[in-house]
């Protein structure tokens, strides 16, 4: 298949982990509502939802209980998207992050490294790093690298040459997040090379946080990754 | 003056948080062994010299009692050199790692995000580097920032402009760190146009952590930069 003709994969992430109701109303919240704007965005071509849960407070969990339920309603209503929960630190500590893992989603995310987030430290540390990763391994869900800085990119791959990641690694390139990595075209750039440079085979996405939303994904289309919204 | 003439800075980085005189037994550990081997060091030519403390058990500290022992020391022993204190996370945590700032050594370490280490995370919240960052400021200690990412870059010259990082500065990107940065020629090669692009005018220099020392040292004396060794 040539650049030209190789399809554009949407991802859409439904909820995230922080914004609430007060940001904004129409925020999907209950597994109603995520199940209902999930549906709209697959009508509409995405292929892959990202998602994350919400308690009835709206404050995000890693609930197993809860993404079952979601899980259930996408199969159903969605057939044939890929599924990716995310393992991220803001829905939980330590093990429980990966407490859905059991549930077998085609895709989960996996953060292979620390970085400052705006007021904290996300703290991805190597033992639970590679506990994800043997889960994901035991569980057949396929990871989604997200990169925040640029040796993520170079730790997923290790991972992937050592078999702790056992496929063609899958990469997000996540940028817009203040203390880590700017919303920066050369960064980009780089980032594409070097993914290219290391693992020819590899799929890549990019995603901007708040404002860079729009030009992230403009950049990653045109370099021809896939986007997500 | 002209790449060619400009003289290139060699900073000595005596004792460091991690070995020990089982490792090596030349190892300078106390302040008498570390005057002597900084001594050495700068009659053989190094003008800067990084520093860490340790406690007579070997085991890194950020004790100011010691620090104050070692620049009265030096000061009389290497008059002219630049002393640089180490306020890595290895030594003591939160606050305590700037305890010795209030000596008004000419230079610090500051670390601006965070990363991970071989077997933990190498924690730089936020609000410790803007206090860390501040504390310099009052006591006029020009930071070297040491960038074990591509982000921590960005984030220096955030610093910069917003005046948290009052002067030009002076960037030290460090390979070779395992789950953090490897020792990669590309990698190096975009850090040194970053710094160019964001700010002409900085210095910098590149330490490889072990085996990758003397290529990282190549690299970066071929390419302006100076060395840490
Ligand atoms: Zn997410
Ligand atoms: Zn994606
Ligand atoms: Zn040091
Ligand atoms: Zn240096």
């Amino acid at each position: 298949m040539t650049e030209t003709t190789k399809p554009c994969i949407i991802c859409v992430a439904i909820t995230g982990s922080v914004p609430t109701k007060a940001n904004n109303p129409a925020l999907p919240v209950t597994i109603d509502e995520q199940l209902e704007s999930t549906h709209e965005a697959f009508e509409a071509g995405a292929s892959i939802v990202h998602a994350h849960v919400r308690n009835a407070d709206e404050t995000p969990t890693s609930d197993p209980e809860k993404f079952a339920r979601l899980k259930e309603g996408l199969e159903k209503h969605c057939p044939g998207m890929v599924i990716q929960f995310s393992t991220g630190g803001r829905s939980g500590a330590g093990t429980e992050r990966g407490g859905m893992l059991p549930l077998r989603p085609d895709m989960a995310s996996l953060s292979v490294g620390s970085n400052n987030f705006p007021t904290r430290v996300y703290e991805n540390p190597p033992d639970l790093v590679d506990w994800l990763a043997a889960e994901m391994r035991k569980y057949a869900v396929k990871p989604e690298i997200e990169a925040f800085d640029a040796s993520h990119i170079f730790q997923a791959v290790a991972m992937w040459r050592d078999g702790r990641i056992p496929d063609t690694p899958y990469i997000q390139f996540v940028m817009g997040v203040k203390n880590a990595m700017p919303v920066d075209k050369p960064v980009f750039d780089f980032y594409v090379e070097t993914v290219k440079r290391l693992v020819p085979d590899a799929e890549w996405c990019a995603a901007g946080i708040g404002p860079g939303q729009i030009t992230v994904n403009e950049w990653s289309v045109a370099a021809g990754g896939h986007a997500r919204t």
